[in-house]
């Protein structure tokens, strides 16, 4: 599936057609996308918030699983590219009158809708999605399973280069529930394209996946150990509606181990940056202390969020022009 | 109600004031709804799908029944005639407060809305919300009980006339539950109109209603027989949440019986154009190969639908200026 | 809290940065709310209802408590100010994955949504927000548990100054379920604001408040006398879900005693006006020929409602350009 969603994502000039999943893509399209995004910056800053780029366009939010956090930005992105926005949570919906997920997105393309932002729990559907839809739409994967998350992946990429510009020179740690997290797994992909230093995974055995020896990584199962001299520390929320049985023997005995205190902090360059993907455990994966310091950019990554995720339906949708 | 509802649904000139039932409406205005669709079926291709006609207008979506798919193509046709569009689903809402219906109504026109598309599970609904509205406002009837859908039925006739030109020299049959499908009447009402040369009915008796041999329609119980060199074959959804009561043996009996496959539909013109309204019950109604086969319609269904409705707020929000 | 949330509201130059209670506001800043009205109802009655005041802007309807009827006043009032509208229905969303209600609001506000407008079973809760956002976001109460309602006391007061002009001459009586009543609470204190002649409030005294003394009010525990050449009378919705125990014998008992009837009516100024703020229980507060009947103005309440609420958000967004 991946050989096939890396041409899927793109089109014959090597524009994003859709966005699925950052693998395959090359330093310079994530480049194009931070650099898309930097001029969406300003839009939100405006007196008026609004470009007209997509107006007379339709927006689907196609959320299988719930979340109403990343359909708000969504939503709040295509709204200020003057696009119309459709909400679907499907669990609740046609699927319940018994018709296949096709026939509902072929209603849908029939209706003459433009894009579809997918959210659901299974790994895959984005790009099953994507495989299954008439030219004329964009497929942007808000999160499939356990899979990816590219948008995220971007913002906190978009994130860091305005704080350290460029990444070769960095050191990046990421903590925390790596084997559940898809945002993880599309962070990894994108810190090694975009050539950065060093990335660390910090985390127990149990949440680590099999394959890790093969991301490029280096693994710490110590926390200590592992933020020494880093630039930038991510870390993950504990996905314990995941979890099937006891990878971790409790939350406070994970943060006991895994979560970054203020102490912790200070093994790190003294200008490390502390990122979380939202929504936080306080307590669980970072103090609230750390989550609301001077190091913290937490709020800031959701601010470029909103930028990240205009770029990306600006250049999905642009790509079509062509 | 029937006459009352022939007048309401009509102003002083003859324009199309609320859109609540095909019956009483005269082969001009039909034929006048599907010349406006026609121009609004470009809007939907455009680079900016939108036009002016409604800015400022509000359109309620008032569903008593849920049917997304339903809502979201009125929606669709509200925004891109640049309506603000307020989605209300009334059982979860004011009349949980213990809210009258017409409390509820009152308010909503209070509020200054200008349009009512209303969808509800008894019959005769529209027309009783039409009968006490303020003069400024429009109600569009999408599917009361088991009695009309007259935007469904319209974007039949509009599909109809696109692959075959005028009415008179087709024949046309409708398979299926005709006893619980408010679609069924609405299209016999509108085929009569149009002046179709014959319109035949094909179901098993427990799924005709009683007045069937007042309706001007020819009955077969059997499907090879009535399928015999018709121009046009519209396959019904099984209500079977509307049957209470075992009035067909089973699915896969229905199928062995009434279900459209490819064997059958070659006893139909050889250029006969298969319909559905959605959403389909493949294996039930008709098969997946018919479905998805070079001689379905039933997506372009789905496009026109937006057209159609388009032209119905059109029409009905435009007979206020008079 | 009163006192932090007289300051809260205003901003350095008095001018109204949020709207979380009439308390503390002063004579001048209910008449420009008022005036600045006027100059909305026109809006609504124009071909295009539609001004470009907000657009641009983000508005957030932030409910953690049901009130359809409530939340599509307010997103009726964005919209016809041209702003976007998010609405999150917080019970079933972030909190639901253990998120703080301050991390909501700061990634809201990390979104640069422009305003929340708030809905919640606490009192206080509007405050309390307002307390913790960033200064270019304003936050309007749309109700907070028995506290204020303030749109809905200065909707009624427009109402009041369309129908008789000035306030000084008029007697008004409130009837019904004070006690947990957050309109009730509204309404007296903009009463006393504008020097209104004289505020009865007429209810049983296990519907009174225990500081009744203190609100310079009239009380009268018998309707009839109450009623006495009264030139307005609001009657109280029997907030019948707030009652925990019997604080009242039944709902008949009530209306018999304390219910708005056409005889008890005729013991007002013959040119009374009877106003609600809904929804409104038929046969319990108010008789029915009561609620439809020429002097009551129930429906110019929710029409006015409308004006009131753009006044409201153009007043509190239009403070941050200063």
């Amino acid at each position: 599936m991946t050989k096939s969603a890396n041409n899927n994502q793109l089109n014959a000039n090597g524009e994003l057609r859709h966005f699925l999943t950052i693998e395959g893509l090359n330093r310079n399209l994530l480049t194009d996308i931070m650099d898309r995004a930097e001029t969406f910056s300003s839009v939100s800053h405006q007196h008026v918030k609004k470009v007209p780029l997509l107006r007379g366009k339709t927006v689907v939010n196609l959320f299988f699983e719930n979340s109403t956090r990343t359909r708000t930005t969504f939503e709040l992105a295509a709204k200020r590219l003057s696009a119309d926005v459709i909400n679907l949570n499907i669990s609740t919906s046609a699927t319940s009158k018994g018709e296949s997920l096709l026939d509902t997105l072929h209603n849908l393309q029939a209706m003459q809708c433009d894009m579809f932002v997918v959210r659901h729990h299974e790994s895959g559907a984005a790009e099953f999605i994507a495989a299954n839809v008439a030219p004329h739409i964009s497929v942007i994967n808000a999160g499939d399973g356990c899979h990816a998350h590219p948008t995220q992946a971007m913002l906190d990429m978009f994130t860091i280069r305005r704080h350290k510009g460029a990444f070769p020179d960095l050191r990046v740690a990421i903590i925390g529930d790596i084997l559940h997290s898809r945002v993880a797994r599309s962070q990894i992909q994108a810190l090694s394209t975009l050539g950065v230093g060093e990335i660390r995974v910090i985390a127990p055995k149990t949440l680590l996946p099999s394959n890790t020896n093969t991301l490029g990584v280096h693994v710490y199962h110590d926390l200590e150990a592992g933020l020494k001299d880093v630039d930038v520390i991510i870390t993950l929320r504990l996905q314990s509606e995941r979890m099937d049985g006891a990878l971790i023997p409790s939350q406070r005995e994970f943060f006991s181990r895994y979560g970054l205190t203020n102490e912790r902090l200070a093994l790190a360059a003294t200008d490390a940056i502390v990122m979380h993907p939202g929504p936080i455990n306080r307590g669980v994966e970072i103090a609230s202390d750390v989550a609301d310091g001077p190091q913290s950019v937490i709020l800031e990554q959701v601010t470029h969020g909103i930028s990240i995720r205009m770029a990306v339906m600006a250049m999905t949708l642009g790509s079509h022009a062509n």
